[in-house]
């Protein structure tokens, strides 16, 4: 039996994505559209001074390509906060106009592979990391990830030891882009259908791929890294949200 | 030819996930909502006095993410009473408002690998467990898992021996979460698309986290375990379903 | 390259899911349901003619869990006939208030692992079985199946003895069924997407689950088996459907 | 490096599965049923004008369970054609009361692991072969497949004489059935999701089931074939479609 | 730890498939197909305009088989501009008429395996291949695809002078069908869920399976290519699109 790594959890993340219903929305009358616009910006004003008060952050984005319109990115001190959001969203007049096409639902985890000599529950390095406001950088980048366990690549039957020489080698790849790309991780064992949620923010869209292109190299990618589906987007705040819905 | 473990095997089990047709609801006129949530009231009462008389059990959680947005919980002592409970509901003014998305048919099992010196039949510690009252707490999650069966790694080519040595290790991971975690198996071989049903309960949801991400390293999950999808939720009595559901 | 063991062929099955369209069936008028209930009672009582005088069989289930409200099965000596019977059953006026959700198309099996000295075309316990008339046992389970051809475990590479052996082993555990459970095996290969469809009848729903859980330890299913969904449910006359599609 | 066995290649071939909205169906009017009727005969005559005329073959057949209702197979000299064949039959009134469910683009190949002293630009058979005029026989089957590549059962990684050899063995096994199984290769790398379509045709429809249950214990099948979904179904000519859509 | 190869990124690239709903197409008025077209045609010359000015370049194709009818094909120097287009065509009456079906998100890429003493910013062949102008072609073939880490075929843990060798013959093969068939690959890590696209153009839609079929025989793709669905189809001029569209 292999030793579990400890983990350090943070705030409950919900990613919501959305497709819109364009022949709808473009049905609709001018009054209803006003209406959904003002309920949107509604939940928007109440996500935003959550996060003003450091007690939750968001982000809205306009995902590319068919799988999704929008992604609304939540973090939250409590799951439960999670549920609430998700359900006031779906009684909104703008909801009426969407649909749902998938979520991801984690908590925000530091492992501990490298010793630590600090007190997570005071090092304030640590709390922001785990507290997490989101950067208002450009983009953004969404996917699910496992560790492999299959025949003779099996993360979890790896020692602790190999296990973190093998995490310290990936972040050695990551810290090259420091500046570059953001990334915060989310753990989702027992909560949804994968084990980690990986979100990268940029200022250069195109570091999501070098970046993550760079560590399909690293052992701990090639032999033992399961990807789900990708998700590329760009930043948008309410006010940007208004032309992109204007019709 | 590997020897199969003996199951006990105690109430039948529904887990019965429901996401809300938002729009209608909302469409629907006050009147209509009344309705629907009265003949939600009047299934509730009767789920809610076979529990007291100690002829089933259930339980209503709201669902994180858009998997689900509702998950009904059942336990009876024959699978007929399930299929009426389903067609019941399924009748209800309040099953128009929302649409079923994952199902899960099983039966409570206990397995014996670990020696045992008591009659089940007549024992109230396996009584109970077989015939169990589902704990009111906070939290919920569910999901289906096999025993994974290719190559080296084949659970049932394993001598029972090594099968038990291998579940008693894992036992030892969960004794580890007494008071904090609550688990009922659910055997489904024959019932439904996996082997087994795994229900946790919890007053803090991290421990669901906690608990599956270090039996993960057991070597029965390492080497042998195969999971579905994640499902994890909210405890609603009918009164706080209420609010839930204010439009 | 192995010698393919020979089959013995009886009638043509199939396997017909549906669920309800509960809001649509409710919605309808009263007139409108009687109509849809006399339709199906016609198409059930020419299915009872037909197994009256032997030219044909089959069945009407009550399946749990929401992948389908209905199983119809059905066997017939060719396969234009069930072809005929689906057609048919399509443009009753109860077909509106359902949805296909799966079907299966096969054929009565019999395999020949192990020697025979009877002529299959006159022996009457051989007939009997290629042209089953279904038992009107309480329960039912049904799921399709392939033998697996991967790496090691690949039982089209065996040889015809090797895999006798192992058929008799399977056959010895399935035999302390007796009583308990009955299957009938139908054969897909080139008809639908599994090798073989199972369907199994028993008294008491457990039994299914004990007999393929052993089963899972026997050498053929550990190392060959692959599994599709399971269906299980409950058997329904006519006059048992009627309370059940009250509303 | 393998070498690559060459190919002839004949006409471009459609499978076009549909289901029948039956509902929808039943609700048109006798007139609209009608004119859909003539809209259907009109195409099912032009597309026998140019079997008649050696330009382009097909058939329609009624697809047994519910993975379609029929299947319209196009055989054309362009790949251009079969896309016009779509457009104009999606264009008719008929099609509005059908749903695609499954189509499958391929074009008639002929693989030449067997030594050939034929010029098949003149040859008679071979080009009878690569341009088919499909049989009337009363039953199809239709199924696509791929050749595995996975561990030590990569077919690409074979040499062209160990390819030909397996091949050679197949085709004597295929040869047992001549007369009872017609079939024609279909090749569809870069034309869709696998890599050959297989079409067979019987008098018996059972003989599908005896020729690929026989094949299957050859080398090449058990150890290097993965398959698709089967579609099988009974022939129909114009007039047998007319009652089979009669409501 | 297996160096990564870098890659040359130009534009930016979107696949985007959509059936067309042909029941409600011919249901519309002449009026509104004719300001539908208008509106397309409008958008279809802004893209038009983008690629005289060489900021950008697209193609329509009509796809074959059900799994789309129309693919558009657009680049752009930046991935927000795709966003735009998307959004744009999602708020033409036209769009109203079509289905999303499947997209790809993606960046023209050239990969540096080979030895290079060329400038990339300034060569011209360089850039020219990193912003190109789509040819104008008949045929359009469209695939993903990954490389395979499965086992003792994992491609990211092979050295750089492996794969560069690899690669090599891959080209090599390739160089055959030059003025036969023109490739673009794109990659698309950390943007969609597959690791490269593959778009390519051809005079006869034939030289698709030949090129395609004698690569699988290249120990780069038999080993090392995971392949996700194909779409093949004819490149269509705005004027050729009025009469696929006519009723």
């Amino acid at each position: 039996m292999s030793e579990a790594v400890e983990t350090l959890d943070g705030w409950y993340c919900l990613h919501d994505f959305r497709t819109i219903n364009w022949a709808a929305w473009k049905e609709a009358s001018a009054t209803e559209r006003e209406l959904a616009l003002a309920e949107l910006r509604n939940e928007y004003e109440k996500w935003q001074e959550r996060e003003q008060i450091k007690l939750g952050s968001f982000g809205v984005y306009s995902i590319v390509g068919q799988k999704a319109d929008l992604m609304f990115m939540h973090l939250r001190p409590t799951m439960e906060e999670l549920n609430e959001i998700e359900t006031a969203f779906n009684k909104t007049k703008f909801a009426e106009f969407t649909e749902p096409v998938y979520s991801y639902v984690s908590v925000v985890e530091l492992s501990s592979y490298m010793a630590k000599d600090k007190d997570p529950e005071t090092d304030p390095e640590i709390q922001a990391r785990l507290k997490p406001i989101l950067p208002k950088w450009n983009h953004v980048c969404f996917y699910p990830m496992d560790k492999r366990r299959e025949g003779n690549d099996n993360w979890y039957s790896l020692s602790m030891e190999e296990r973190g020489k093998l995490m310290y080698a990936h972040g050695k790849t990551g810290r090259k882009y420091a500046g570059k790309v953001r990334q915060i991780i989310t753990g989702s064992v027992g909560f949804d259908d994968w084990e980690w949620g990986v979100t990268l923010f940029a200022h250069d869209v195109l570091q999501f791929k070098k970046l993550i292109y760079e560590m399909r190299f690293d052992e701990v990618s090639a032999r033992f890294a399961e990807f789900g589906s990708f998700y590329v987007g760009h930043r948008k705040t309410f006010d940007e949200l208004v032309p992109l819905l204007h019709v």
